[in-house]
């Protein structure tokens, strides 16, 4: 289940643009690393008392799984995070006898809780700066050798640290845009067992109508649990369960791990993300949903295998019109075009400083007037090719890993050494459904749409569709090849690219003939927008680092931050939206009909529930996707819920935050005790989390 | 068939603000009145010898009919339009024995072409100025008072002049933006028979791949004919039929009724609508297209009744698409930011003009941050409410009549009058088969946006949907209404809000209950937006009279206008696109599959086509929606095709003329004679044409 507050889809598009805020940070903005936390600020802000002891406690409390946050909420391993974050097991462990998603996930013994299928969890345990080793590296150095040498210093510093040992992460994270380095030293867990997901409907309840909105009605909840060699791991280090909700007003924190934000792009790069990229987007993403929801309309099994892949696509359609929203409100451009003139017009008062910086936004300009030109055929043929579809992905995997596999190491490109084939090699083995109604959806669409943008006259359209139409191709195609096989994936991936031609499966023919094309798109994309981009905005990087210092936090990279806020409502058009809901409001809101259906055991206990109880919140504090699962925080260090959302102004947190519509969405450990104890009647959880 | 460039879907959006150009019209721009053709300007640029005769000549054989041009082409009333401007036609006299849209309509002798319903065809005698009545009439009133005196003076124009005379058409007509008015008055015929259409295959050929590019190769042409008293219209002042090519750089002319440009909007009325309305028009309609897509893939019954609404919605977000990339050209915008501030520049810098004028831009920048805070309700519960429901709008019709009708006469809004009403009902009386999958497809839709963009939470939301879903809903109604049925609309037009809301009909009550609401929030925009934004623009109209004075070609009205240009085609982006394409192109682009599929009789015929004759071809005149159908004139007068479409940069059009990119696309004489001669081998009109 992809949704919400995961890390955003945004990456398909190649933005991964981390960077340092435009100016220095406004309170309540930011997502700080926790070495270079504000304590002072924040204490001086609410008369609060963090310090050290408080910032290692909370760091060693957060764990990172999956694509979402979380955290260790008893001494036994116990892990709060979100129901989106663990829906996928949920679904993995059930089966045509058990439904848990539908009734949810409520084992009656510790030894019941199972596994989690790929499931990992890390604790960071170090932060080493390798900045100074990383950048002695690259010196000197030009174009491939450059980038050769930068990565191979970060790999070896990584195996230096954790040496193979399965227990351990290593990862030499980029913040401030190459301005520092990192080591983030993880303590890993492999096992991770589930102990408890609710009802579908409870954690889901106002499905897209609300996602991105409050006031909000969703137990967005469940636990997971570490284990290793077949026991609960032991941690003491755990944040202390609050059963009571914050009130208004309240210092709170999250701790967790923002996907990506982008908030260091210059007013080119933002022009062209908004008169173009989200465009494309956005209007692709809206023809695919309304293929996927007229689909799901023709039958029950139609239904059901569509709500996920719906839901992602509703999840990233919102994402994206948020972000739109905040691209085209003129004062939001305008101040980034003032933060950009002075910051140019500080470089070039000191002429030693525009010597080293040379005019980076200039540079960028005349990147953008070329990527504009290249990114429909990049987008089409490339970056979003086969556009969701699985089996497409397996061919040019396979594809792909033949003809590197052909070359001798040292020429492979990057992501094809022996080990990363390896890798591939478990992925492709990995038995996951392959659902044909919607392989022949996507590539239908996909090849529909590449025809439509790159036009019928396009001699690479000419190629990819021969002289069929997208549906009939898309037809043989997902009716032809064997790659819905685990197996037969495996007996293509070992074979050469001659032996691949001769296959006789229409999807790796296909995707054979037009790779040599999409590679080269990709390679004349990446040196003429990606390659030199980099280049340029690092060179942003160091002017901001020579204007503004160090008291900065850098953009989100997935990895752990901290930030800090309050519970707090907004205002927006003279609406006023208050900042609690309550549980009762459950019931008011509820219509019968989806998405906005009572979970059953909701229902059957109704007259049990606390209405009083608070239900979710929102708070300003500063998050993004990837954040989902994240603890909430008290000053005390409590958890007093868990992050699954931001509303819709949030989304433009990804340019920019703004403290007055910015909100968090929490779902309350009140709550979440209220439904353990009166509705799941769970008190060998209540227990363990210290509620009597 | 709603499609290529009849008037444009804009209006839905309440976008019929007429204007004049920015400043004095480049070389080819232009869509020029026959009143004020720039005649020695073409003559000079061109060494052509147009005269007052030419231009009398060619606006005695231009024809007006529903929603497009056409022109006579011989002495017995034959007139040449295109073939989706007859389409409707074709399928009117179609049945389940004869597929007249896919086998073409070929009546052996002229006794066996048969009348189009509704169809009327109108040629203008004569253009009278009347502007000083017309402008006499509201002075020194202001609000309702001045609307009305306006209205009335306009209204008593067209009778006097019309006298209810069945065979004419007398309208005021407001040019430049009511800078001036012209009593237009039309020899009207509502006998107009079918004489010839190709086959749906040959005429539409590329779909809506092809649509608004180039190369083409589709036969959009057919002919109809003027009857009175069961006779073919001796028509004297017909072009005449030239069936050779034109060359490379030949000077042609375009004589149509392009439908509506907003080239006058001021940059904050286009900043908004490129922000706001576009964005959300790319979305809502791409979401549809991508339901009805899908849908049309549940069943053969369900591919042919989606073909056509699925091709109009893919036309007009092509239109959307290509007007959003013109206005999110920084070039464009930046030279519309000049042209103002120079207009501005020249008001401020004479003092009695600038008291005259006073701050119309200010006016307006201030009225669209109005807009943009009113938009989504306005769009959502009234302007688009019910999306392209039949059903829906026949509820709303019913309902707004009854309660006008209730009103004294004096007090109905405008459209209500006894004579309104009666029109109404005829058109409620209009047998139309409705599709009821469709019906739901576009409540559901309609619903389901409406949530979505409004929220959950907002009252109008929860009165148009009580506890139900959208899916629900739209399903109840659509089958609970008896509004399929023409009897029961008439008996339901006759009823009191009273009655109406006894009549047991869910779809009626559904209207009902939420009727005041939509009213209030047109109330609203009318009041805050549209009215306040009209006032304005005539103040900017004046400014520019003032500047410019008067060599100047209005906005498009959908009245006839004459464009010149030459025969050439473009570059862009490093793509030479040729201006000819040639017959023998189309078997070569063919593929077997659809849009590509060959028409059968092309199909069969091949081998006695010419293969070198010129198919369609592109000029760089300036034209829009509305001129599908237009004769293409050469400078002697004759017709050498007919104007069916324009490339992707012409959408650009509705806000701007770039001759650099800009293409009228025609389908040539040459190739619907050869079509004639050698594919359909119809002697008969080939003679009638003088070709032998």
């Amino acid at each position: 289940m992809s949704s919400r507050f995961l890390v955003a889809a945004a990456s398909v598009l190649g933005l991964s643009l981390a960077a340092m805020p435009a100016a220095p940070a406004k309170a309540e903005e930011g997502m700080w690393t926790f070495d270079n936390f504000p304590i002072q600020t924040v204490n001086d802000l609410y008369g609060t008392r963090i310090d050290q002891a408080w910032l290692d406690k909370v760091r060693g409390a957060a764990v990172r799984i999956n694509g979402c946050s979380a955290s260790l909420v008893s001494g036994q391993g116990l892990v709060l995070t979100n129901h989106h974050c663990v829906i996928s097991c949920v679904n993995d462990l059930s089966d045509a006898q058990n439904d848990y998603v539908k009734n949810g996930w409520m084992p009656a013994t510790r030894e019941e809780e199972r596994q989690c299928p790929g499931q990992t969890a890390e604790i960071l345990t170090d932060i080493v700066d390798v900045t100074d080793r990383v950048l002695a590296a690259g010196e000197g150095l030009e174009g491939a050798a450059f980038v050769q040498a930068r990565g191979a210093v970060q790999q070896a510093i990584q195996t230096e640290n954790c040496n193979n040992d399965p227990k351990l992460t290593c990862q030499v994270i980029s913040f401030y845009r190459g301005g520092r380095y990192a080591l983030y030293k993880f303590r890993k867990y492999d096992d991770v067992r589930l102990a408890f997901a609710p009802e579908f409907q409870a954690a889901f309840f106002g499905g897209d109508p609300d996602n991105f909105n409050f006031p909000r009605y969703a137990l967005d909840a469940g636990f997971l649990r570490l284990y290793e060699n077949g026991r609960p791991v032991s941690t003491p280090n755990h944040l202390t369960w609050n059963a009571n909700a914050p009130t208004e007003g309240e210092p709170v924190f999250v701790a967790g791990n923002p996907g990506s934000t982008s908030r260091l792009l210059t007013v080119s790069q933002l022009e062209r993300l908004r008169d173009q990229t989200m465009p494309i987007n956005l209007i692709q993403s809206s023809e695919l949903r309304g293929r996927l929801q007229q689909y799901s309309f023709t039958s029950e099994e139609a239904g059901r295998i569509s709500v996920d892949p719906i839901f992602g696509l509703e999840n990233s359609f919102k994402v994206f019109y948020g972000q739109e929203q905040t691209l085209t409100d003129a004062a939001f451009m305008a101040t980034k075009r003032e933060q950009e003139a002075e910051l140019r017009a500080r470089v070039a008062a000191d002429p030693a400083l525009a010597q080293r910086i040379g005019d980076p936004w200039g540079d960028l300009t005349r990147i953008e007037a070329q990527a504009a030109d290249l990114f429909l055929p990049y987008r089409q043929l490339e970056a979003s090719a086969g556009q969701r579809s699985a089996l497409y992905g397996f061919a040019r995997t396979i594809v792909r890993a033949s003809k590197e596999r052909a070359k001798p190491v040292a020429e492979r490109r990057a992501g094809y050494s022996d080990a990363d084939l390896a890798t591939l090699g478990r992925r492709l083995a990995t038995v996951a459904p392959i659902e044909t109604d919607l392989e022949q959806i996507y590539l239908t669409f996909w090849l529909s749409k590449t025809r439509e943008y790159l036009t019928v006259d396009n001699a690479d359209v000419q190629r990819l569709l021969g002289r069929e139409s997208p549906e009939a191709l898309a037809s043989r195609l997902v009716e032809g090849t064997r790659l819905a096989d685990p197996a037969r994936r495996a007996e293509l991936l070992a074979m050469t690219p001659e032996q691949l031609a001769a296959s006789g499966d229409p999807l790796i023919e296909f995707v054979l003939r037009n790779d040599d094309v999409a590679q080269a798109v990709r390679a004349s994309w990446e040196a003429t927008v990606s390659g030199p981009t980099a280049r340029a905005a690092e060179k942003v990087a160091q002017a901001r680092f020579a204007a503004f210092g160090d008291n900065q936090y850098p953009d989100a990279t997935f990895s752990l931050r901290l930030s800090y806020g309050q519970v707090k409502g907004w205002t927006y058009r003279g609406t006023e939206v208050p900042a609690f809901t309550y549980m009762g409001g459950l019931y008011e809101r509820a219509t019968g009909s989806q998405p906005f259906l009572l979970a059953e055991q909701f229902a059957a206990r109704e007259a049990d529930v606390n209405k009083q109880t608070v239900y979710d919140f929102v708070s300003t504090n500063d998050i993004i996707g990837g954040n989902s699962g994240s603890p909430v925080i008290n000053a005390r260090g409590e958890v007093i819920g868990a992050a699954f959302d931001g509303n819709i102004h949030s989304l433009g947190g990804a340019f920019g935050y703004d403290g007055e519509l910015n909100r968090t969405v929490t779902v309350s450990t009140a709550a979440i005790t209220e439904a353990l104890r009166n509705v799941y009647r769970q008190p060998r959880l209540l227990e363990e989390l210290g509620v009597e």
